[in-house]
């Protein structure tokens, strides 16, 4: 079994979204062990779709669009695969009705337009879209599959993880299956260069590194005829490779490292508050993404000025003068002020400098994380020098769930190698 | 003159990485005017490779590729061009000389493999490489032209700036340009609807609406002799589009809902002060993205739970009792009380449920969303209830941002539709 991803946009070809979506299939597609020889892209365009269509059909044995599923003139993806099908288009009511009471809910206006998208080719396979509009689809014809996914990302990868993946998975005789270890504080080059024996000796379960923002993973999958199989396989492996990195390892089949965190603190029943200067909400906002965060997250101050750091936390203007707002000092009586404000297991503060511009003191980059725990508080100084300001605010976040989780997990807070 | 774009990585095929190359170069041919109709991209694998070039030769003028360009046995772009055109492979002298001083300056050893990188078809136009071994280059046959460019995303865009931009420059004679308009408050479809008709009517400049996460945007694009024709044609067009669109405009060419309304703190001199429930830090931390914020940004609370709003914001246990930590009355008090305690022109206050689990009161995306200014504050009820946790908290700060958009540039903070 192969297959094609081609992409349908005139935005992709102006160059005015990255086509992620495309890398996303790619990956999906490389996991489910189904080959994957060319990726096009093709505009808004009823000739050039058909033809886009028509080349990849005859180069594979199924084709996975994304875009052109809306409610526009120039949403015609579903329209060409029915023609070159010679398929009729049909109203699906349910599709109808679903996408009626979503635009009452929301006290929106439901256009006309709109009910474009509940028409499918005839014998579709429909795929729910609980995060939009516009349903994606399959059609089996001609000993060809089309899969047709809406063009935005969020849309796409949910649908694709809820719907696809198992409409895909039922189609074939193996099973793969993959775990994903999250690493933190470690380079991809170090992790590749510790595993470099290991992964040219595994066939079956495969070795896979990727370097994400702020973390590496390593995907390990296998193959097999059913998942016991699957998973007998790359049981020892995986038990290698943690062994191996020992507490970089965070999690495995976690989200991020912000979920493993949370997860911990909602085992052990403890809650936390944190003061941010630097990152400025960023904190605050990533551990309030995840649902249910309440019962473990208190609160927050964003104390982006030293006055928000006296008036909300009661430091001192003249501690501030004497250490500087971007100091050891500070992040430790941010920590420690913010817990005991809100009665708080424990607390985080962190302080930095964010960049652009500089205090004339640090470097951009450097930020003091601190940990208050009932016992002692805890300090990490970081350099964060390479991403500038969004890298800065990115790391000083991970760096002090890192802290926590490895407070959490009764590891020592601060690596030894780096004290 | 139209280009194709062709990226060859096997890498690319396997999602391993994002094709930002294929992003950057539309965008870069857009600008020069010079049409794209197709992107492709194949793995490093010689048929595949020879079959994607002669048909992306079959369709366009011009084609781009990039990768394949290195020092090892499957990188081939070069080879397959020549053998397209007939072309023999010869040592560029210059090319060579430079590569062994590069090595011999980092120390490195210059290993045989490398000398491939120095052999171009006959005739090639020579792009240098300042930033890494594999130079570019253009080749000209048969009244088509293919430009090979090196796969590194650094190295290929410096080449592209310093010398392909020039080298396309000089064989064209139209410009291209474009401003996107950003909406607010209104949906594609409606956007569409209210344009229909004067889309149809404009060829020159053309207009294409865009629906991003949380707002639309309309962008019009002009081809004319040189920029200030361009120019021309684009006026009355966007005096159409501002006009009909009214205050949902909120800006013209700007990054975002919040740098738009941050510019506009700064041109005013004014600060604000944040407390968020519901959103949990994500106001703040946008505002905080936005590099020297600080200036009009004076802080915010994260009152998540009931005891921070108390705690950190003076609202009595009673009050939220009696109104409900859901509340308009609530969503007044934390926008007045924030605004005070860090002495802002304004503040502002949100509340809401943003789900999964909801209050057993209210539906789940409900949302306040308070503006205290000096002399009124400002409630708006957002129902928020199509995209989830994360949509709820999106809209949530949208509307927040459109509100004090709203009223630093002297319109109606609720707009009357919605009263």
């Amino acid at each position: 079994m192969n297959a094609e991803i081609l992409c349908v946009g005139t935005e992709i070809l102006l160059g005015d979204i990255v086509n992620t979506n495309a890398a996303y299939l790619a990956r999906e597609l490389a996991a489910l062990g189904i080959g994957c020889y060319y990726q096009s892209v093709v505009g808004d365009n009823a000739g050039r779709l058909a033809e886009g269509l028509q080349l990849a059909l005859s180069r594979a044995d199924m084709v996975i669009t994304t875009g052109g599923l809306g409610p526009t003139y120039d949403d015609l993806t579903k329209e060409t695969v029915a023609e070159l099908f010679g398929l009729s288009m049909e109203l699906h009511r349910p599709s109808l009705e679903k996408m009626e009471a979503m635009f009452k809910g929301r006290g929106r206006v439901f256009t006309k337009n709109n009910e474009k998208q509940a028409y499918f080719p005839k014998g579709a396979h429909i795929f729910d879209n609980d995060q939009g509009t516009a349903p994606g689809l399959a059609v089996e014809s001609q000993g060809k599959v089309v899969i047709l996914l809406p063009g935005p990302p969020r849309e796409m990868t949910a649908m694709f993880q809820k719907q696809v993946r198992p409409y895909l998975e039922s189609r074939s005789t193996r099973v793969l299956r993959s775990h994903t270890i999250h690493l933190f504080d470690i380079g991809e080059s170090t992790v590749e260069d510790r595993l470099h024996q290991s992964m040219l000796d595994h066939e079956n379960p495969t070795i896979a590194p990727y370097a994400k923002l702020g973390e590496v993973q390593l995907r390990v999958t296998a193959s097999a005829a059913d998942e016991a199989e699957a998973e007998a396989l790359m049981q020892p492996v995986m038990e290698e490779i943690c062994a191996l990195f020992a507490d970089h390892v965070y999690g495995v089949d976690v989200e991020d490292l912000q979920h493993a965190l949370v997860g911990r603190l909602q085992e052990l029943g403890q809650t936390i508050a944190v003061a941010e200067s630097c990152t400025g909400g960023a904190l605050a906002k990533r551990l309030t993404d995840i649902p249910g965060a309440s019962r473990n997250f208190l609160g927050g101050v964003v104390v982006y000025t030293n006055e928000a750091k006296a008036r909300f936390l009661d430091i001192p203007m003249a501690d501030i003068e004497e250490y500087g707002a971007v100091s050891r000092e500070i992040a430790e009586r941010l920590a420690r002020s913010v817990r005991g404000k809100l009665g708080a297991d424990l607390g985080v503060g962190i302080t930095g400098l964010a960049g652009p511009e500089g205090d004339g003191v640090h470097e951009v980059g450097t930020v003091f994380i601190a940990l208050a725990a009932p016992e002692e508080t805890f300090v990490r100084e970081g350099h964060f020098t390479l991403r500038g300001r969004s890298g800065v605010r990115l790391y000083a976040c991970q760096y002090a769930f890192d802290m926590i989780r490895r407070y959490l997990t009764g590891l020592p807070v601060i690596p030894e190698e780096t004290q």
